[in-house]
């Protein structure tokens, strides 16, 4: 383990082996329970093994993170946040929270997850995407969104609260997702609608559709060199429905 | 008064009673005037009582804020902001500087203000909202928008500049507000048309408008307890435009 | 130079005459080849003289800032990033690394550019732009956008990848730019559509049109007090296309 110089690990902080965090770094931060209040016991955090906490990033106690966690510079990740394993979270994103992410899930830059959301596996989400939690603002009634594995939301998108995506969706740059989106599906606008299935998406580089897009991408997934067919197969591609 | 660790407080700072300054903060940050210049002396600053200014945020000397302020981490305050008391600001906000807020007002995460922009009281914005101030960009020419008491702002709006936003306004997410926004209207869109009266929206959980929000959401807020229509009676509440 | 409490500069940055860096900047940042690697070299990092990187500023090893560079608080910047000489990078502005800008680039807060973009010199970028480079994501057919000579993009605005922006062109807000922008275009709307061209946009301050911009505004322009006109017959105006 290698801490950065300025890096502050508050306590009961498990951070496990060969991970590293940069300088700068805040690792358990404390949460809004502890000011004023000298009883205050700091919630565990744990960070697994081989991950990379870069610099300026500010973690609160209370958070769970898998196995090769990454971030990116100065990103912000509030308590009860449930991480799987080969997650990555992009600089200036925040984290509200009081959210679940299941593995390899790659979050770019400038997102912001409101509190209650939940996502599945697999789940790629562009710069500058925001997921809302309150219907009618203010309201004291928040309901996350919920993404289904293999989905795409690609820049600048707003999903609404309560939304369901289904798995291997594609939803357009800077959409308004206002209706929930089936399996398969690409919906795309402000407000957003349907335009299609996702499998009508050519690739002319590899002349064949692009989606569902593992079967054209595998850089850092289970399914490298193997082939996400056959990994679909294996015990470790049946745990992810399909 | 608390300072948290690598914190850098300079000088002709001002911060009140019970407050709270995070970790790796900087108040009273030094601005452009000081730069090569060995006789600058530092504007003051102001922090009410009982704020909080949480980890990694920056803001800059000649900036005042009214009690109960809170920010989120990594804020940015610019020179010449000034905030009313119960006033929070989200993680990732940069304000440019030259605004003026009036009390209880609350700005989500990855929000921008740019200057000459001002607002009411009670006024609450979404994330990646941006107030812009250039007509045409760029011009000598910076006109702030105005927000008068009570309105909302949903998520990944942009508000142009000079736009006049009344009180107990909606606008709805991902909008590009380029007319002004009269009194009590729902407006949504890109470009943002008119939609209807506030009180057309129903809240199915109470059974009855939910907006005007006031009569429908307390939390935290100087009605807490009383009820909006007792409270609008009341000394405190004769100050605000309802 | 002054180099500010808690900075850290790394090896191989060299920092020229008169420069200023704030407090917690990290310059040289350490990149993704350092991780567990005992024999890792820093590349080599340089800023001109006369820059100014404000506080929180994260700025990876290997990229080259030209003289008058100043960033606002909290930026990163990547691997391989090249600027000319008087570019400013706002608050907040991520910077992914591998790409190009020319001079006098203006960049405002929240801005994401993605690897591979190129930019011409003199071209503004207004708050929460973002410019991405995957048109199928996720794949491995990564294409940046190209934004010639002076043009203008607007507040909020989507710059899908490969899209080719032209000289003086003005990209309204909140746009999805999703095809090519010729010379002196004005595009705006979600998905974008052609408007007119620019010179269609009136001034009613100067009672003259607007755009081409430069001969309406000046601010720290090399053109300030000459005029645009003369100064685009001079040695130095004429090595940028017009």
């Amino acid at each position: 383990m290698e801490i950065g110089r300025n890096s502050i690990i508050n306590d009961n902080v498990v951070i496990k082996d060969n991970t590293i965090i940069g300088e700068n770094c805040i690792v358990g931060e404390l949460n809004a329970k502890s000011y004023h209040n000298q009883r205050y016991i700091n919630p565990s955090t744990y960070i697994g093994a081989n991950s990379i906490i870069r610099s300026g990033s500010i973690i609160y106690a209370g958070s769970i993170f898998g196995d090769y966690f990454v971030t990116g510079n100065m990103v912000s990740i509030r308590e009860n946040s449930v991480f799987g394993k080969h997650c990555i979270v992009g600089t200036f994103t925040d984290i509200q929270g009081d959210v679940k992410f299941g593995d390899y899930c790659r979050l770019n830059s400038h997102v912001q997850i409101a509190s209650k959301c939940m996502f599945g596996s697999f789940i790629f989400i562009y710069p500058m995407v925001v997921f809302t939690n309150d219907p009618l603002p203010p309201s004291n009634t928040l309901i996350g969104a919920t993404v289904d594995n293999f989905s795409q939301i690609a820049a600048g998108s707003i999903i609404l609260p309560g939304i369901s995506i289904g798995k291997h969706c594609l939803i357009g740059a800077n959409s308004l997702v206002n209706k929930d989106v089936p399996d398969y599906e690409f919906h795309a606008g402000n407000p957003s609608v349907r335009i299609g299935k996702v499998n009508h998406i050519w690739s002319k580089e590899n002349k064949r559709p692009q989606y569902p897009w593992p079967y054209n991408y595998d850089r850092n997934l289970p399914w490298s060199g193997v082939g996400f067919e056959e990994w679909i197969k294996t015990e470790e591609g049946k745990i992810y429905s399909f």
